[in-house]
């Protein structure tokens, strides 16, 4: 479509379709918030009046007395599959709060799917109002050697994606310590990402000095993981791109907070969500949740609202968006009050499509989600879960998994009452069994490891949200548990499933690759709610219970991690000898 | 090349080639000015070490005690036409006062000999130390229906050349009326320009208002044609990039500091030269120039820094430069202090390539200029200049153009006295007669005006630098040294002439399609230093005498102008019956 309907209204010789009158806007390009009158024509915005002098018409009006205009919010980085729905229900579940335009990164359903999942997630996301740009996953799976996902991504298949529509960039390159050790592999997928003139996507805790610089001399030049603000602080110094990051995991926002007012003049920082999952969107919001915590630390409301989209956009060269100004796309949220960024009104593409929280639009699904069964394991039973050491009677010194609450893990040392060549049971209080079942078609055995820290009091919980490859991951105080919520996952189709004393006592369904829902975000909440209620009476805390095992199958998480080839030192990348082998 | 063996050193396994050490540094990122050794490997930065913690060791250093790095300078907008001179000169001109990277729009030789003159700017500026990147001429001729250049470009050719590579965008869309009525041809090489994903440069002189929000609502989202600090600040809000432009005509940096000064937190500004003749060059710098007033005005430095570096690479999505950070192009500028932004020592690609004001490494030419006489004239003579009404005598009213000395134009009325039909020589003191030579092949006959306002006291001046469809514009107190003017130029093959009494007293070579001389910067700049001396002698002044009349061919400046096809009002685009005839 050309621009000559939007120009003549524009300039006058047309009606507007719709005029934003009598609220403030945010500027985002001068720090300012003045009175404006905000015309639009079409899916874009025609003339922007801040006297009040233009005296606009409209065949239609939206009485903004009261509110403030602020552009769309622009997450910089998300996950749709953790928030457990498809893109078109993604998008119902996050216009609500004013998040207009999202990049994504669609790695775990690439790591189930391959390019077949890419495509369905673009697919997916065809026409929605919900802009939705992808990054290309780089971490199919995220270290090969030491893992096996459902696909595997070589540089030639993430130069092939690249040229794909909406796409913007290489997503997280995860395997930081490859990019700095130029492994290659990961080079080729980086030096892709160049040759193709896309943005390379970062993910580097805690990296710093020279290895930092070789990071970012690779032309990695983002970041989300930061978990200090002088970690961001000396990543903005070098010109790397830092989005804080506000989640049901990980609440970065403050640092940055602080980081924004450290530095004189900021610039290279934006905001994204990377993973939220649905029971705590609906409770806690979207991109303004990381807005609210950026406000409640003291940064300008003008530039907080900068940072969550102007910024962002830039970031991924999104010219028309993140700003609200002639010629730019008419995403627009109107809010009531800076101390609360919560979306009044939202419109996307010049119309209304939520208002007080719910949609008030409704569009068709661009496309049917895959429902094949991707849980292809092999048979398993009690059995395969027994931790056994040949001929080990009495006490029995062993190597463990050690989980702190927040997630991070060590190896340790444990000592185990033993009976005929296996542990018994109860084991002590804080002591589960875990084991990762491949669940890709893949025939060698599940790997199995002493867990000493999970707070789970009874019964197992098995998983298909196993970060990043996503095979099947199960921990449990018995075997038999175990192996009763391998089977109700795989019978669902992938999901979670809590299964106790050889009953199944709570499950949520994801029959899309084992890590989204066919139904909205507020049923997969509910699911999530009441699966998180049974997990907690068992002992399972945190953030959400649900996913109280995902993250320890990802092996470039510190410190040590279990995959469905063993158990792995995340630093050197080397497998770890354990003494638990199961029997097979 | 890929970036392994950067990667290499960034990370302290490889030698680095260069240190800068023991000087500070300017952080667009930041803002902060910071003691900063800075190591590059090839032609990019591999590390930056603020601490000194790094203990960074090189095969050289080099000695930046005393001394302050920033970015090379960015030119958002510059015609390399202006300074006479062809583009690997103009680097050896440019490179010395710290521009590293210049964004060119190379109409005035697209005016002249269409795409082959666009390609040779391409090919002349393949491979440089100075980064050229090209903007497609969108103004080939600026307004077709009423003037006639060499060549002209619609949107198929626009879009043609918008493949080519190191282009970045459609260079100013001069005709800014006809993109705010959307007139077919404007319009459909702005839309050729948004379909291929590239900038739309602009040029609004005045603009306000909805033709302004017309403006940008058809995707023109630059200017660097503001005349006071409000229009730059209404520009700014509006989302509009505003290049502040310091040169040899045009002096709005300073209006560019009050803006900067007024907004709260300053984003979408940068600075340009757009013009700048050689011997002003020389004298007065090139990007530093516009950078000195920003300071001398009171922005902070490093936002004067992030203005001339880091803001223009972003307006043009330029990720690898602007800034100096591991990753980035090692092009750096170490200047002695901020109250002279004089560069002391400036690299390019990781190697010094100039020193103190002087180019310290060679390069050949990557072309030899194209030096075809391309000024293709019907035979004149004085009879062709002669003012004549049939059958007058006595005084006579007439229409003239009113040049003002800002060289703003406006219809006037005169009153000559005329014998025997024609003009009574001498005429009155600041009465030229002003005429515009087709000069690429029409057969038409040449214009002819009255001229008031222009100091010239004998003799004529005559040049095929004529903005911008650059046919031949000659101004002459009478038409034998009208004549005589234009026939050298024609013999040149292009440049300027004066003659006096039927001698040529002074001239400038162009021959490189009558806009660029095949010397050097110093040479050229010297043939027009004495010019300008015999043409102050007869009464021109301003900042450069030999570019007196050379704008007042532009149909697309206020108000009055002259092209090969009449005289016209440049705010209707149409033609003024004018009362002076040649004879033909």
């Amino acid at each position: 479509m050309t621009r000559q309907a939007l120009v003549e209204a524009a300039r006058g010789d047309r009606p507007l379709d719709l005029i934003i009158r009598g609220g403030r806007m945010v500027n985002v390009y001068t720090g300012e918030i003045a009175r404006a009158d905000i015309g639009i024509y079409g899916d874009r915005i025609a003339v922007v009046d801040f006297g009040g002098a233009l005296g606009l018409t409209a065949r239609e009006e939206l009485d903004a007395r009261g509110l403030i205009a602020v552009p769309g919010f622009v997450d910089t980085h998300v996950h749709i599959e953790s928030t457990m729905v498809t893109p078109p229900n993604f998008a119902r579940a996050v216009l609500p709060f004013g998040t207009t335009t999202v990049v994504i990164d669609p790695h775990e359903i690439g790591n189930v799917t391959g390019r077949a999942g890419v495509e369905y997630m673009l697919r997916a996301s065809e026409g929605l109002p919900l802009r939705v740009f992808v990054t290309v996953p780089s971490s199919v799976p995220a270290v090969p050697r030491i893992e096996t996902a459902g696909a595997a991504f070589d540089a030639a298949d993430v130069a092939e994606m690249l040229t794909w529509p909406r796409v913007v960039g290489v997503a997280e390159l995860m395997d930081y310590p490859g990019i700095v050790r130029q492994e290659p592999r990961t080079a080729a997928i980086a030096e892709a990402g160049l040759a193709a003139g896309k943005n390379l996507e970062g993910h580097a805790p805690l990296l710093t000095g020279r290895e930092l610089a070789a990071y970012l001399a690779a032309g990695v030049d983002s970041e989300h993981e930061s978990r200090t603000a002088a970690e961001m602080v000396e990543k903005m110094r070098l010109g790397m791109w830092v989005y804080g990051r506000e989640n049901t995991f990980r609440r970065t926002a403050a640092y940055l907070a602080d980081a924004v007012k450290t530095i004189p003049q900021p610039w290279n920082v934006a905001l994204c969500t990377d993973d939220i999952d649905p029971a705590d969107l609906l409770l806690n919001g979207h991109m303004d949740r990381g807005m609210r915590v950026l406000l409640d630390a003291g940064v300008d409301p003008a530039m907080v609202v900068r940072i969550a989209t102007l910024n962002g956009a830039m970031r991924y060269g999104l010219n028309d968006l993140g700003a609200i100004a002639p010629g730019k796309r008419a995403d627009i949220v109107l809010v009531e009050s800076f101390t609360d960024f919560r979306a009044k009104i939202v419109l996307a593409d010049g119309r209304v499509v939520a208002q007080d929280g719910q949609m008030v639009t409704a569009f068709a699904d661009p496309a049917p989600p895959p429902l094949d069964n991707t849980v292809r394991i092999q048979p398993v039973s009690a059995d395969t879960f027994r931790v056994r050491v040949p001929n080990a009677e009495g006490d029995v010194a062993l190597k463990c998994i050690d989980i702190d609450p927040v997630r991070t893990t060590r190896l340790g040392d444990i000592t185990l009452p033993f009976a005929g060549g296996e542990c018994v049971y109860p084991l002590p209080d804080d002591v589960t069994i875990l084991s990762v079942v491949p669940r890709h078609g893949q025939v060698h055995p599940p790997t199995l490891a002493l867990l000493r820290g999970l707070p789970l009091r009874d019964g197992a919980l098995a998983t298909t949200v196993a970060h990043d490859s996503h095979n099947l991951i199960v921990a449990g105080r018995n075997p038999a548990d175990m192996a009763a919520a391998v089977w109700e996952v795989a019978r669902l189709g992938g999901g979670v499933a809590l299964a106790v004393a050889g009953k199944i006592a709570a499950t949520v369904r994801l029959p899309v690759a084992g890590l989204m829902s066919d139904v909205s975000v507020e049923e997969i909440a509910a699911e999530v709610r009441a699966f998180n209620k049974q997990a907690r009476a068992l002992g399972l805390g945190g953030a959400s219970p649900v996913l109280a095992i995902s993250s320890l199958a990802l092996p470039v998480a510190p410190f040590v991690r279990i995959t469905d080839r063993g158990v792995v030192d995340t630093l050197t990348q080397e497998f770890i000898a354990m003494d638990v082998r199961h029997t097979d």
